[in-house]
């Protein structure tokens, strides 16, 4: 019958059948580049999934709206579902343990704690005002959204202040906990490259010798920059 | 429980719960494009969905080799899944007969009657021919697959000559099945596209005065306009 044939082919040829790793959203996103460089970091097969709306000839702008806010990231694993990059991250690192880049989480108690520490730094301390100057002086124009320049003014304050405390840090070593790449540095990628690349933003990295020299060694990772080019980039050249 | 909770977070944020007619594949693809400019003749609402597979640092290759023979579309509406892109076409035409461009399959029987015809023609005719150009010019520089010169010869030989009856068609009609723009010209678009971009096969169209004629009309409807656009930029502007 003919239900019976379409329910057929819908399983033998439905692109979604193939990876366990699937990642819905947009390279773009701040939330979805970290889970991506991640991902590359430990060499794990996954598919992406971008899912654009449209409507009439248009793209429906919803869907753009939701992107500086980063909740249009969903990550499975198998039946696994987790919405939050950091908790991704984590969950990467700890499952495939055994492949790609080994030194993420650190391998002992006291390395991992380190790691933790400077992970909830970037998630509570570093995220917020740089999100809200991301999303003003580089997203609220494109949306042809207002940008608040006290908003501003006051983010790139306390992000200063941050950085301040970074560039004692890095001046004992070479990563934030410790002398090797880990995902607490791995989190500042997304919003560091967007606030580098901002005419205003960029002293406040290039002003701090130890900052800007741990940027240039993050930044230059493979897997970091295969991500910037996926963001550029079509998803397909044909 | 955790395990209904993430159940919970799928069902309710799962990016492919939105729209009922759902795209997969890449607008690059002509079967895929065929398909997006008769939704947006038609203006109806739906999800694209684009997959790309990754190991490593690197975008798969399988996929990119699946592209050019068109079997990257997957097309669903509601519980309905087709694969074949004028099939789908036709669906939609008839399914949403009552919005958008009312004329794409006419609305008669005689009309439909030509308008199948020169669907039939388009298929079995002008896509041979037109898709062996397409790949050997188009695609396979890329792919760094060997051109097939004989083939490239012998199909400029059969277009040609298909090109011939178009023409004398065009001198009855402004459109293959009449004087309104279908289904029969619509499939055109993808292929057409490419080869009056290609420094070879451009004069195939551009010497046939009425072809050339039809040529700029069929490519300057809007919907086509925003294929070509969608076929030239990321997924996402931010």
């Amino acid at each position: 019958n003919k239900r019976g044939h379409l329910y057929r082919v819908q399983h033998q040829s439905h692109p979604l059948n193939m990876a366990s790793v699937k990642v819905f959203g947009s390279p773009t996103s701040a939330e979805v580049a970290r889970v991506l460089t991640c991902l590359f970091e430990k060499e794990i097969e996954f598919q992406l999934i971008r899912v654009d709306n449209y409507k009439g000839q248009r793209r429906l702008p919803e869907y753009l709206k939701l992107q500086p806010f980063g909740q249009a990231l969903t990550f499975e694993d198998g039946k696994l579902t987790l919405v939050d990059s950091r908790e991704i991250c984590r969950h990467l690192a700890d499952k495939y343990a055994d492949q790609g880049n080994r030194d993420l989480l650190g391998s002992g108690t006291l390395e991992r704690a380190s790691i933790e520490q400077w992970l909830q730094t970037e998630a509570q301390n570093f995220d917020p005002p740089s999100s809200a100057l991301v999303f003003n002086l580089a997203f609220a124009p494109l949306l042809r959204l207002d940008q608040d320049w006290e908003v501003v003014e006051q983010s790139m304050k306390k992000l200063g202040k941050v950085l301040d405390i970074y560039e004692r840090r890095l001046d004992e070593t070479d990563f934030l906990a410790g002398n090797k790449f880990t995902l607490a540095d791995l989190s500042h990628l997304p919003n560091a490259h967007r606030l580098v690349a901002d005419d205003k933003c960029r002293s406040l990295f290039k002003s701090r010798k130890k900052v800007y020299r741990w940027w240039e060694a993050i930044s230059s990772r493979p897997s970091w920059k295969r991500v910037v080019q996926m963001q550029q980039e079509p998803p397909h050249i044909v």
